[in-house]
């Protein structure tokens, strides 16, 4: 139940380690503090080993890649897989550039990771091994709709199995899979995208379900999901007139701080697939 | 007409590559969104050429100078050139230290710029090749008013012709020109001081302008400039008491989001010179 | 008197260098601008003595160190020193890392300090010399309680005597001695520690007190702790229903940005041992 997925956050208070991009980082740390984690970033190779040590999970999220930080998050990853600490991959922009692409295949070969979020277009480079992107935003080509939605479940399901990992693809539909079964989510606002990082966002809260749900890892990233959709929602029906994106960024993760488990049980719209 | 060219930015939506400080560039990206743009940020050697070629237009801040950031933003504006994409550079602290100035001055000389955006302190650094600024605010002695207008639009005037490229001081009164023609404008509100990053902001909505409006430069440029002070009018009008300059912050970009071509039309406050 | 302290800094406007973590840097410029400060951020070895040669106050803190920025801190620090300037110590994390715990105690041997403020883990990390804390948040066993408040006054008044500046340990009770006096602040909420940053916007806040009262060192350290403490107050006496820790972050800066010398000199609330 997401209900009991939710309440193992807020009860275990995971700590979650960031090494992320410069753009969103602060409302990945405010949000993952709304659903009930605890954040610490860290990205000098120098200082990740310790800090992962103490923490309960990992968030990788390649935004704004320098080569430093690309050197922390092996680090990094290696020393969360010896602790057997949960990993979430965020391939922002892979497919948009050629150091993206190759850090982001890279991670996924070398690290054992629990699960990779992305939108379809990054996904999809991540599966084909190259490939090109639009920039941040999936390509509409690509979009996951009503008309694709088969392929797109077992694209994802496919996808998961090579991967040996969750696979979270997020978007108008979003959908999420460890291989076998396939969460088909219906959760979200479209003005969502007018907002930077809600995608940070929902790997943040992610990776600090998954750190706090060991025993039920598909369950748990699913129920992230739902969480970041259902604060959109949440968030959207308390904006008032004038208010914009601005406004919509804090009532969204003020609404993920609200959140109770009866409510995410009870808001989440999806289908088992 | 202002009108058109906040429409060809909400029309074709202009993917913007910013090199900025990460002091602000959550709201650079923010606001970028909601004046109707997309932006991306990288500031890594190795991935700017690839990111800037997905782009349409290049944003330069230098408000956070690193080593490694300089020279990405010489290859992002290398490959910009080779595409002939705008670039605005954005001086932040000019004249504050020497690497600032240096830079700056470097960036002018080796790339071909459509738009440098700053305040009068910084903006007269660039245009005697050296000076000294009181951290990153206008000096006082430097301000333009009223009475020291004509003078200011002509330096900017001169200063344009000399560097090729639009200069756009900003203050309590705006100038925006191309060497030719000169747009006063006195949108805008003293509080926006108050927070940090309207400057740079209005820079992000600036390079998506230009890069929606490719036959339009120095209309666009004022129309970006008249944006940002009418948000400014229109945010503070919805403050409440017990509102500060956080909230003032979420407010303008808010307004940003919100405004139509009608709106900045009317609200627009210029004369031409 | 405390009113005092804060209307210095609205009177003279200090400008603060800040070297400090990108994931709440923009919380920590705006909050300084909203005190009556003027911030600005540099972390570039090569440009940070230029920029604190400008400055009046130097903010040093390593939520997110990286090696090239320790070098930085190093080199403002000493130019602080010799234009002395007051130089504040934010040792986020010390304990967690053995690189946070190494350059915390590196900055406290070879600079000068006027204060040092954390949390209770992390200065008793500095006290000893060593320690672990669990990431950047202070440990339960270490708590300044009622109970607990002698032991601690007295370890505060004994550190701050051996390492000759001010010691301010945060919490729900907050300790600032200067090794013979010690203040005792009531202020605050615990639902700021839901908030990313809090501690880091004091010390922003601190800084630009301690530029603007040279004179009046430790009051103007213990003016600021009860000007966050009670901006944590009167923001959450403005939260609505469905409000959550971002608008609560919004309310705070603004409640900073609102407050009179009066205000504070009324709701501080503190004893002197």
């Amino acid at each position: 139940m997401f209900k009991n997925c939710l309440e193992n956050v807020r009860n275990t208070v995971p700590l979650v380690h960031n090494i992320t991009n410069y753009v969103t980082v602060n409302d990945v740390a405010n949000v993952i503090l709304a659903c009930g984690g605890s954040p610490i970033m860290s990205d000098e190779a120098e200082d990740v080993e310790d800090i992962t040590s103490v923490c309960g999970g990992l968030n990788i999220n390649i935004g704004t890649l320098h080569k430093t930080s690309i050197e922390a998050m092996f680090r990094a990853g290696r020393r969360a897989n010896e602790l057997a600490h949960p990993i979430l991959l965020d391939p922002v922009g892979a497919g948009a550039s050629a150091l993206r692409t190759k850090t982001a295949l890279s991670l996924m070969t070398e690290l054992k990771l629990s699960a990779v979020r992305g939108n379809i277009s990054e996904v999809k480079t991540l599966a084909r091994g190259s490939g090109t992107t639009k920039g941040v935003d999936a390509d509409v080509a690509d979009a996951v709709t009503e008309e694709s939605l088969d392929d797109s479940v077992a694209f994802v399901k496919e996808f998961a199995q090579k991967a040996r990992c969750i696979i979270a693809v997020t978007g108008a539909i979003d959908l999420v899979s460890d291989g076998k079964l396939c969460y088909v989510i219906r959760n979200g606002r479209p003005e969502m995208g007018k907002i930077t990082g809600t995608g940070c966002q929902l790997s943040g809260i992610m990776a600090a379900y998954l750190t706090a749900n060991p025993s039920a890892q598909l369950e748990a990233a699913a129920a992230a999901v739902c969480m970041m959709g259902l604060a959109g929602e949440i968030g959207w029906s308390r904006m008032q007139e004038g208010d914009g994106n601005s406004t919509y960024r804090n009532r969204i993760i003020d609404a993920v701080c609200n959140m109770t488990g009866e409510e995410l049980e009870k808001g989440a719209k999806y289908e088992l697939r």
